[in-house]
């Protein structure tokens, strides 16, 4: 490969966060390039932007001027090409048990809850929405966590589940859902809380993170 | 492996129904167990079933006796293991690109119209809701496979991509998206309805698909 990789990003983006996660672990050095989601309408849809990325979204990866998009599959690529700390386990079973507790979250949560559903619901109804969202999905991931967890989302590795995790127990918090009855959610989140790949990825580490967020 | 593996399904879920697609294509024999999502608040939600599948959805694929989840990390399942054609180019950038176009209808459409959604909405509100949201998931996926496409999603071979593909298209048209928009997808959606292993998957093809629905 030629030039380091850039990840476009935004401080809050809780799918660009699982792509921080993942290149902390493996440490792969990268340029941070930073898109407000939200200012001036979003400078996602910019021509500028929309030229690099015609998906207009973050989290886009830029690799051999190939631009990747869709955090899970950006992180199955840094899986596959970099050395570092696997993200997946060997076994084929193992495997799909991680990938499906990360879609729970990717597929069976995020969606439901971010900004562009937000902004498409009325403003009275949206952070119930949310809320509601997120709480389904954990209790339904809460469920998987207790057979499968150890010390982290599946036994003891650092996983791709763990790498979705945090950052929707971040929004969870933002829409209030009560922690309280996701238990074993919240014992894996403070555990991640204290690798110091994690700690990195954090909204309020990231270069577009506003002082007053920090 | 031990006894053919089961496949917990329901014709019409879109999600069941790509797991079909990948099982014929790799010509994977499996039991085929139908769980109806509607029928009396719902099958999937009997105590008989939640000791199968605490998540209570489906598709849910039981090999050796250990109980997989979610469509895509089913599917990755199911390409590494069973050998046949294979859902995944061989390079890194590409596989990425395949699972990114998967993860657009996966993560960025189905979740916002599957019908735990649709059931919490209004009854007056819920078709203009998957109308709005498969409209725009499309606009982008349109945009990407003018770039991909060749004969099929990804170039001239069958992919996890187009896997994902004509179950979202059915959708579509049952919530009266203008599929002239998108002739892309049109036309690698009317190239894989030639396929048989596409055939085969189709909600009336099921064994659980009513008569009149045949």
């Amino acid at each position: 490969m030629s030039a380091k990789p850039i990840l476009y990003s935004y401080f809050r983006s809780s799918c660009s966060w699982r792509v921080r996660i993942a290149l902390a672990i493996k440490g792969v050095e990268y340029e941070y390039k930073a898109v407000h989601l939200v200012k001036d309408g979003g400078e996602q849809h910019t021509e500028d932007f929309k030229s690099k990325n015609p998906m207009q979204q973050v989290p886009a990866f830029v690799v051999d001027d190939q631009t990747l998009v869709q955090s899970l599959p950006i992180i199955e690529y840094i899986e596959e090409v970099y050395p570092g700390p696997s993200l997946l386990p060997k076994d084929p079973i193992q495997r799909a048990k991680v990938r499906g507790l990360a879609e729970v979250i990717n597929s069976g949560i995020q969606p439901l809850q971010n900004l562009t559903v937000l902004q498409y619901l009325n403003e009275d109804t949206k952070k119930d929405w949310a809320k509601h969202w997120i709480h389904n999905g954990f209790i339904s991931l809460e469920k998987m966590l207790k057979e499968t967890s150890g010390k982290y989302c599946f036994g003891d590795e650092v996983s791709m589940a763990d790498v979705c995790l945090p950052p929707q127990v971040f929004n969870a918090n933002r829409f209030q859902v009560d922690m309280n009855e996701f238990p074993v959610i919240s014992r894996i989140n403070e555990e991640l809380s204290k690798i110091e790949a994690f700690r990195v990825a954090e909204p309020k580490r990231q270069p577009d993170c506003p002082d007053d967020l920090k």
